[in-house]
Formats: C-alpha cells, sequence, structure tokens
C-alpha cells in the first residue's frame, strides 16, 4: 500500500460522517471508519486523536478565522458589528460545506455527550471573541456581552439553516438575526 | 439514631460544599459527606442521586421561578423586558444564598465535567425562556433571541458578582447589565 493516501483526513471525515449517521456515534469504531475510507486505523491517528475529534477538528479553523476577521475589522466598527462582520465570515465558511455541516448536526443532536462538547465549543468562540475586543479597547461588560450576544445569534441563525425552515444563506441569516437581535433588545 | 433528621437536606449540601472545597471535587466520596454532615449514606441518597446532583438539584427551582416570573408578566412588556423581570427575580433568590453561591462556583470553575453540566443548565433554562415566551404569542426568532441573549447577560452579571469585582447586589447587576446590552446592541 502506498504511503501516498490523497485527500486521507477528507475521505476519513466523510467516512466517518456517513457511519455515525448510519449506526450512530456509539456504535462506530475507528476501524470501521478506516475500513470505509480504505485506510488503516494507523493512518486515520495520524489525523484524528479519536473519533470524536472529527466532528471538531474544524472549531480552531473557524476560531481563528472569527478572530482574524475581527481583528481586520476598521476600529470605527461598533463591537457588536465588527462581531456580526466576523461570524458573517465564519458562516460564509460553513456555507460551501452545507451539506457536511447538516450531517453533522445530526449526529450531534443525536448523543447528549456530543451536544456538551458543541456548547464547550461555543463557549470557547464567545471567549476568544471577547478576549479580541478587549485587545481592540473594548471594556467589559461590553466585550462580553457583544460576544456572548454574537454567539447566540450565530446559533439561531446556524439551526435555521441546518433545519431548511429557510433557503437563505447562512451569512444572510446571520445578518438577518442580528437585526433580530437589535430588533428585541430594542424592546420591540 | 433518631428517622428525624431535622434539615438533613441543607446540612448534606453544606457538609458536601465544604468538602468540595477542601479536597477537590473527584476526591470527595458520599461516604465522607455523610459523615461530615453526621448522617448516614442512606439518608444522602433519599435526598440526592450523586454527589453532582448536590450541585444541580437547586436548576429546578430556578428554572420555575424563571418561567412563573415569566408568565406573570403582563403581556404589554416587551420579550426582552419580561425576560429580564424573569432573571432578576432569580438574582434576588440567588442574592439570599451569596455565600453558598460563591463556594459553588469556585468548586465548579475547578472542574471541567462540571463547567460542561453548568453549561447545559444554562442551555435549559434559555429553552424553558424561550418556550414561555412562545407560549405568550412571541414568534420566533425573536423569542428564542431575547432568551439566548438574557441568558448571556445574566452569565455576565453572575460572573461579576461572584468574583467581587463589584459590591453591588445580582438584581441591580442584571439590570445594568441589560442596560447594557441595550447600548451595544444599539451600536454603541
Amino acid at each position: 500500500m502506498s504511503r501516498w493516501e490523497p485527500d486521507a483526513r477528507g475521505r476519513l471525515e466523510r467516512a466517518a460522517l456517513e457511519l455515525y449517521g448510519e449506526r450512530g456515534f456509539e456504535q462506530t469504531t475507528v476501524a470501521e471508519i478506516a475500513a470505509r475510507a480504505g485506510l488503516t486505523e494507523r493512518t486515520f491517528f495520524r489525523h484524528f486523536a479519536d473519533k470524536r475529534e472529527v466532528l471538531f477538528a474544524g472549531a480552531g479553523i473557524l476560531q481563528d478565522l472569527l478572530v482574524s476577521t475581527l481583528t481586520r475589522t476598521p476600529d470605527s466598527a461598533a463591537p457588536i458589528d465588527a462581531v456580526a462582520a466576523a461570524l458573517e465570515a465564519a458562516g460564509a465558511l460553513l456555507q460551501e460545506r452545507r451539506d457536511y455541516a447538516r450531517q453533522r448536526q445530526a449526529v450531534i443532536a443525536a448523543n447528549v455527550d456530543l451536544q456538551e462538547r458543541e456548547l464547550i465549543k461555543l463557549a470557547s468562540l464567545a471567549s476568544a471573541l471577547a478576549g479580541t475586543l478587549r485587545q481592540r479597547g473594548v471594556r467589559d461588560p461590553a466585550a462580553s456581552l457583544a460576544a456572548e450576544a454574537g454567539i447566540a445569534v450565530f446559533r439561531i441563525a446556524f439551526e435555521l439553516w441546518v433545519s431548511e425552515a429557510s433557503q437563505a444563506d447562512l451569512p444572510q441569516l446571520i445578518r438577518e438575526s442580528f437585526d433580530e437581535l437589535k430588533a428585541v433588545t430594542a424592546g420591540k
């Protein structure tokens, strides 16, 4: 077998998602994922620490994108608008992987431990946003509030997007949800 | 030993909190909690399913208070103001138990599993608030946004309160944080 395994990571990810969807996350083994992808377990462990990490490896990329977009937003932008811009950029990234995102969400919705892990991930993203705002000179509690409210908006827009209740793109749903948050907090 | 054990639940709770603070949550056993409280393990298990539940048994009371306060708020109140009123009522309840709340928070901050459980609890409270708003005729995403933003405000006010960064009462901190959220989302 060749050491060169084109797109091994992507193949493992797709195989894992398929199996989690078919059999459930708990019932799937790393050996089965590797076999489905036509790769070895050893190759799996070169890419992922365990079968849960397949679902959460993207969190680091998402966080880097949020932080870098927020950092590049002009200082003149209000904190909530800078957070919205960062989350729209994250939304555009996810939009390109809509099928993956929806399959992944179905797997997570079926498993309490994965739901807990997802909440931790979102809390980490909120912390990263708040920390970046503070570096831009935004004081607390404004920095924390803008970040936490932003993540709340993101979650709600994301749920709409994956549920197919709307045909809209994720960045558009995020924009609309921020507008809705502004209306809600204005007491409308 | 008498079957009548006055305030057994409160004694167990105080004993558990002391031990978690002294030795850490992981290192404490139910037997030690019961012994410290001068009670039997059997009495412990009449009140709590396990040692983790000692820290989370109050969540149901908090949720009932949130829902009942929200339900009683006049229909004329804007959703965000109705959520604020409910969270201020919860804040008043916690204010009466400030020492307990601070000890509990220190235990949770020291343990990743407990932090995950706490995030789940807050997500459940947000769901309960959103569900109650929907029963009041508030549509989504406004209901979810008001609830999630409210819980974000509550968390931030709670952290300030337990950190002693402020001498203010929790209900006051919650009010101020809602005002701050309104300013932040107005782009200030």
